[in-house]
């Protein structure tokens, strides 16, 4: 069985062509860039391409890019790095952040930390006129996400950025989820950190990124060598670095407007079936390739193990945490009760998909949504 | 030119053998093994088989191992999982650590922790006396490597677990420089965290492991969805620990008698030039790979660039802080003075040498030696 995959917010496959790269550096530039030889210095050269080609697209000109091992290394450097920095002080973020903001938070808060969660509205947005309020001469940094994983809500991080600079607060955001799939601007947007990772671009597992505008100091998360201007030790991933670079070279606009596509065919198929909703924003303001709904009486699990055994790949929402119990805390944030958050599904589209795809998705989705439900019906 | 690397302990090329089984991996077993779904469920197969493999190598019946980004995470998590964990206390190690565990030292030296660096002997073993003595009520962590990754000193693990399990102290070691080039066996060693990594062994860059003794408590680095047992968070890099495992697991004893062959065949050659010393111990407690050796009144970064345009690549010492203009921490500390260490060459052997690049490699040095010492004795 030909199986379907909707769950690319989790990870991607890696695209072929950064498989062939990468095996390209496997082969012929083994060195270690740390090394005078020239072994270690074409590594070197590799990595600074990749550097800059990274930096371009976010037309990042003020800012230093570390590579790192991942999303979560990112977000945990950027908030651990601002507070050992600044010693103390005030963190601000959202309630419907990833776990690894929400669990560095609740360490740091263990710490002697201030953490404030900022609500959001019923589409997953944050509220300016409370982060405004908010910030106070303790604040040392405002980390709010880009792209929302689970309902694929595109914050305003230019608002953001104005109020965090004009109050001379440092503003970090992950974008995981929407780098390559949204534009990003560094310049424009007033952002000081920045969070990016590979494996959800067609890119490798094992490399991130984080980038950092020249004159903020933060406190390595690894000591050691001194890689990476001296703020990430450890011998640099130069296959996955030079891979996550040919990702976002190969990223297409072709990809986005083809995922916004099937994207808004699947919310229509889905708003077909009965008691059903769209979880998260409709539009421009919901990531390309997000598609968050509740299915009324159907617990999500269930249905998402019969999808599974029809050949299609969903979620329940982060995978990080789909092992846990707990109702999504990004569903019950934007008012879900935790009933429903357990009766909703995540689906996450990608280049690979076809209209074929969603047509299937979309019957299998039927049929399982009417058998589950008989069964709760019975059972109930 | 055909290049000769002798320069195995920066990093190794990668086995064609693991570049393969990784090119599977990208292809067949891409989900993110936190998800429910079977494209998740067979990376965490993937994911299990890897680290059963690993744990057998090492005899681990007591132990769970995480998958880091490499030694240097996991050097960092072991002693500020450590040390975060007790808040409080006092750590021992050793004058001729790798950067990663001095530099973490000295940061949590900064936060208020007692460090003891223990002195070495001319060879490069610590003074187990000493160590002995040094171990105090407030002690929490003892941290000696393996195999030290400039001079190839095997220090012996047996005798400082048992020092440290009598004392009720945990012990770490870096293993990074030893692991499948040296037997480790958990059980007999009494190791209760142990470092690894997969791109000495001819695996991976970007991935590494730390082992730890059940029951032993650290807090983790980096926070987020709670993978590998809730001590470190982030994606798996499914691709980068299969292809880890699969060196693990292909690392032949062969390989070993071969490289302590050419290492014992350099030795003796540099010994035979003028004015030379060998650096670190004789014999069975040295690295199967590692020479070290100075050459008296030649400067060592001119000989390392000499033999590079010849198309050798060596090191001047560890290639993490090759950058670096100071002498080396680990040469003065075995009680060269600093001109002597700045006149050392490091050379690690590995698998893919033949005793035609040794005999090369001696010819050049000859060659390079006398033309460096004319141009000294000029300056001179």
């Amino acid at each position: 069985m030909k199986r379907i995959y909707l769950d690319y917010a989790a990870t991607t496959p890696v695209d072929e062509e950064v498989i062939r790269v990468m095996n390209e550096i496997h082969r012929d530039i083994f060195g270690n860039a740390s090394s005078i030889h020239l072994d270690g210095r074409r590594a070197r050269e590799a990595i600074e391409r990749a550097r800059d080609k990274i930096l371009r697209k976010l037309n990042a000109r003020n800012h230093k890019l570390i590579f790192t091992s991942g999303g979560t290394e990112s977000n945990n450097t950027a908030l651990k790095g601002i507070a050992f920095r600044r010693k103390r002080g005030h963190i601000i973020t959202s309630k419907i952040e990833h776990d690894c903001i929400l669990k560095t938070c609740e360490w740091l808060e263990k710490l002697g930390f201030r953490i404030t969660y900022l609500p959001v509205d019923s589409e997953g947005f944050v509220d300016l006129k409370k982060l405004e309020e908010e910030i106070g001469n303790d604040t040392i940094l405002v980390s709010i996400n880009h792209g929302n994983n689970e309902i694929g809500t595109i914050e305003d991080v230019k608002a953001i950025g104005e109020i965090c600079e004009d109050k001379g607060v440092y503003f970090h955001s992950d974008a995981c989820q929407s780098f390559c799939k949204t534009p990003i601007d560094l310049e424009e947007m007033k952002i000081d950190l920045l969070t990016i990772n590979a494996h959800k671009i067609y890119g490798p597992k094992g490399v991130g990124g984080l980038v950092i505008r020249d004159g903020v100091e933060i406190e390595p998360l690894m000591h050691g060598g001194g890689h990476e201007f001296g703020l990430r030790s450890g011998t640099e991933n130069v296959p996955g670095i030079v891979g996550f670079s040919k990702a976002v070279e190969i990223f297409k606009e072709d990809d986005i407007r083809k995922m916004k596509k099937l994207r808004d065919m699947l919310i229509k198929g889905i708003l077909e079936l009965e008691d059903t909703k769209l979880n998260g924003p409709k539009g421009n303001k919901r990531l390309c390739n997000n598609v968050n709904a509740l299915f009324r009486y159907v617990d999500g699990e269930a249905l998402l193990l019969y999808l599974d055994s029809n050949g299609i790949s969903v979620s329940t929402g982060s995978a990080c945490s789909s092992s846990s119990s707990e109702p999504s805390h990004v569903l019950t944030a934007i008012g879900l009760d935790p009933k429903d958050a357990r009766c909703s599904l995540r689906f996450t589209l990608g280049k690979w998909n076809e209209e074929e795809d969603v047509r299937f998705t979309l019957d299998v989705l039927e049929e399982g949504v009417n058998k589950l439900r008989e069964v709760s019906a019975l059972k109930g």
